[in-house]
C-alpha cells in the first residue's frame, strides 16, 4: 500500500512534463558535476514565502536554509546538533557561496509568537518558544510600545530579527572573516506577502528600501 | 550603498511580472486569511532540490523545512535551540498539517559526506560532522560493505537516512499520537536529480518505489 | 522700491498664463459663489509635501492648514490664539466639510527633533520644542528603542502622530459629534517623497496601507 | 475597511503619472538631501488661494504656513501651543529662509467674519472669534467707516491685516534681527481670486502695487 499525496503526485506530474522537460540537461550536468550555487538564501518554513518561487530560480541556483522565521542562531561550537549551523557550515565552506541572504517576510507567524506575551508553548517541548528567544531582546523593546499597531510591531521585529540573524553570521569566526575578505557578502530582504513587493536592507544605513526594478 | 545581488533582481522582476500577477489575487488571500498548508516537506539544503520546483507548488501549499540532508533528529527537549524540532512542532500543532513528507536525493553531499572515512571537519566548529552523525551507526554499517559501489552506497544510504527520521519523527510524543489517531501521515520520498525520477516509499514494505504517472 | 522675489514673480506670470487662463470661469465663479471644498487637508509646512500637488487639486477643492509636521492640538478653549483650532472651526463648522485628512509625509524634520534627546531649542521662544511636545510621550516610547534603525523610528513615528493628532480631532466636541452622526470622516496619510507612496491609514487596523491605484 | 475620499486617490494617479513622473529624480534628491526653500509663504487655508498654484511652485521651493486669514500673532514665548510661532521659527532658524512673504487674498471669509459687528461664535470655544481678535482694533476702525462699501472695507482690510502681520514678524526677536542685518526680507501679497491679479507690498510706502508682468 503506498498512500503518497496525490495533490504532491499531480505536481511532480506537471514538472516532468513542464520544467523537467525543458531543463532535462541542466539537470543532467547538475547531477554529474555537481551543484555549485554562489547563493545561500536563509528563508522562512512558510508556504507563502519560498524564495524559488520569489525569485524566479532554477535547479542548481540557489542554496536555501528553511526554518521557522529565518533565523540564525549565534555560534555554539558546543556538540550539540545545530541544523543551520551545519548548513552555514556546508554553503560557506564546501560550497563557497559568495552571498548570504537572510529573507524575511510579512505576516510571520513565528515572529507574531513571539510579540505576543500570552504565547503558550505549543507543545510539552516547547521547540518553539525556545527558538523564538533568539529575538526575545528585540520583541521585548518593541513589544513593550502601545502607539505603534500591532502590525506595525510585527513588521518591525520581522526587520530587526534579519538584522539580528546578520549580526549572529558575523558571530561565526569563518564568516566573520570570509565578510571582511571581501570574499562573502551578507544581505537583507523582507518580501510582503500581499503586494509582492521585495524590500532589502541597505548596507549602510540597514534600512529596508525598495529596490529600483 | 545597496548591494544587492542583480541576479536575484532579476529573478524578481520575472516573479512580479509573471507569477505574482498571475496569482495576485491568491497572495492577497493568503495575506489576510493566513497560510493553511496541508503538508510539510522536509527537503535538503541542496540547490538542485527545490521541492516548490519539484511538486510545481504554488504559494500557501507547502511548509518547508530545509536542512543538509533532509534530517529530523530525534527529539530533544533539553531547552536547547533546536531549528528544526520548532518548525515540526509549528506545522504539527499550529499549523496542523495531514502530511509530512522527508524528502532526500541523489547525489547528496551531506550523505556523502557521512559515508567518507577521511571526511574533514569543514570548520573548527565542525557542525556538518555533528549534525550527520545523526546517520553514523547506519552509514557505518553500509560503508563497512565493499562489494556495493560508492554510488550503491550512498543511494542506500540516502534511502536509509529517510527511514531514520521518519522514525525521529515517531519520538515527538505528538507526532506519534497523531499519527495513531490516523490525523497525521509520515510518507518519504528521493528524488533523482539526473533522471527526475521521483520515488515514494511504500508504508507497508518500507521500499521505495515509482509510483504511477 | 519694490523688491518682491522674482522667482515667485516668474512663476505668477506661468500661472496666469496657464492654470488661470484654463480656468478663469472657475476662479470667476468661486469668487462669485464663495469657496465650497469638501475637504480640509492638515498638512506639513514641508516644501516637499503640497497637498494641492499631491492631490492634483485646482482651485476650490481643498481648505488646507499647514503647521509643522501636521499635527492637531488637543482642544484647549482657554482663549489662547489657536491657529490651528481656529481653521478647524472654520472648515467644520463654516464649511461643513466631509473629509479632514491628516497628511503626514516621510522625512519630516519636526518629527526628527522630537526623536533628538539632545535637540537644542531653536530660539530663546524654543516654541517648536513646545510644538513637538505633542508628540512627546509616543516619542519618549519610540525614541527608548534602539533595534529600530534612526529611520525606522522616525516613519513610526510619522505614523504614530497622525493617529495621535485624529485622537486629537475626536476631543473637539462638534467634530467628535459630526462624526458619530455620520457626517464627517477623519482620515490619515502618509506620502514619502522620495518614492511618491501614498500611504492611507485603515479606519478599523489604524494600520497605514498602499491603496489599490 | 478603508474609505479614503476617491477625489482625492484619482488626483494623485494623476500625480503619480504626471508630475511625480516628470519629477521622480527631484523628489529623489529632495528626499536624500533635505527641503532647502528660500521663501516663506505664510497664506490663507482658502481652497482658492494655494499658492503653490498661484506661484507655480514645484516640490522644494516654497515652505508654507497656512493659517484663517493668513496671520502671524505677536511673539508670545509663554509655553503654549503657538502653531504659527513655531513654524516661523523652524523656518527662520533651521531653514534660514530668505523671504518672508504673508499672502493675502481677495473674499476671505475670516476678514469678512472680523469685519461683521453681529458674528456669531462658530462654537462654544470660538476660536475662530479669538483668532481673528488678531486684527480687532484695525477692523472697528474701518467697520466704522460707512461711506466705503462694504467690498471696500473688506478689501481695505484684508491688506491692513497683511501689514499687521509683517509688523507681528517684527515682534519676533530674531526676524527683527535678521532684518537689520539683511539676511530676512519680509514682504506683503495680495491676490485677487476672480481677476487672477497678485498685488504687492511696496516696502516703502506700504501701498499695493501690481508688479510688472
Amino acid at each position: 500500500m503506498m498512500s503518497f499525496p496525490n495533490s504532491l503526485l499531480d505536481g511532480y506530474r506537471n514538472f516532468m512534463s513542464g520544467r523537467y522537460a525543458d531543463a532535462r540537461d541542466r539537470y543532467r550536468q547538475l547531477a554529474e558535476n555537481g551543484q555549485n550555487p554562489t547563493t545561500l538564501v536563509i528563508a522562512c518554513c512558510d508556504s507563502r514565502a519560498a524564495p524559488e518561487l520569489i525569485f524566479d530560480a532554477g535547479p542548481g541556483e540557489l542554496f536555501v536554509i528553511r526554518n521557522v522565521a529565518n533565523m540564525v542562531p549565534p555560534y555554539e561550537p558546543d556538540g550539540h546538533f545545530h541544523s543551520t549551523s551545519a548548513a552555514l557550515e556546508f554553503a560557506v565552506q564546501a560550497l563557497k557561496v559568495k552571498n548570504i541572504v537572510v529573507m524575511g517576510h510579512g505576516r510571520c507567524g513565528g515572529i507574531r509568537a513571539a510579540l505576543d506575551p500570552d504565547a503558550e508553548p505549543l507543545s510539552s517541548g516547547d521547540f518553539i518558544g525556545r527558538w523564538m528567544s533568539l529575538v526575545r531582546p528585540a520583541a521585548e523593546q518593541i513589544g513593550s510600545n502601545d502607539v505603534m499597531t500591532p502590525a506595525e510591531r510585527q513588521t518591525a521585529l520581522e526587520r530587526v530579527s534579519i538584522r539580528n540573524s546578520i549580526n549572529n553570521l558575523r558571530s561565526f569566526p569563518d564568516i566573520k572573516a570570509l565578510e571582511e575578505e571581501g570574499k562573502l557578502e551578507l544581505h537583507g530582504a523582507w518580501f510582503d506577502i500581499s503586494t509582492g513587493e521585495l524590500w532589502v536592507m541597505d548596507s549602510e544605513t540597514l534600512d529596508f528600501i525598495r529596490p529600483e526594478i
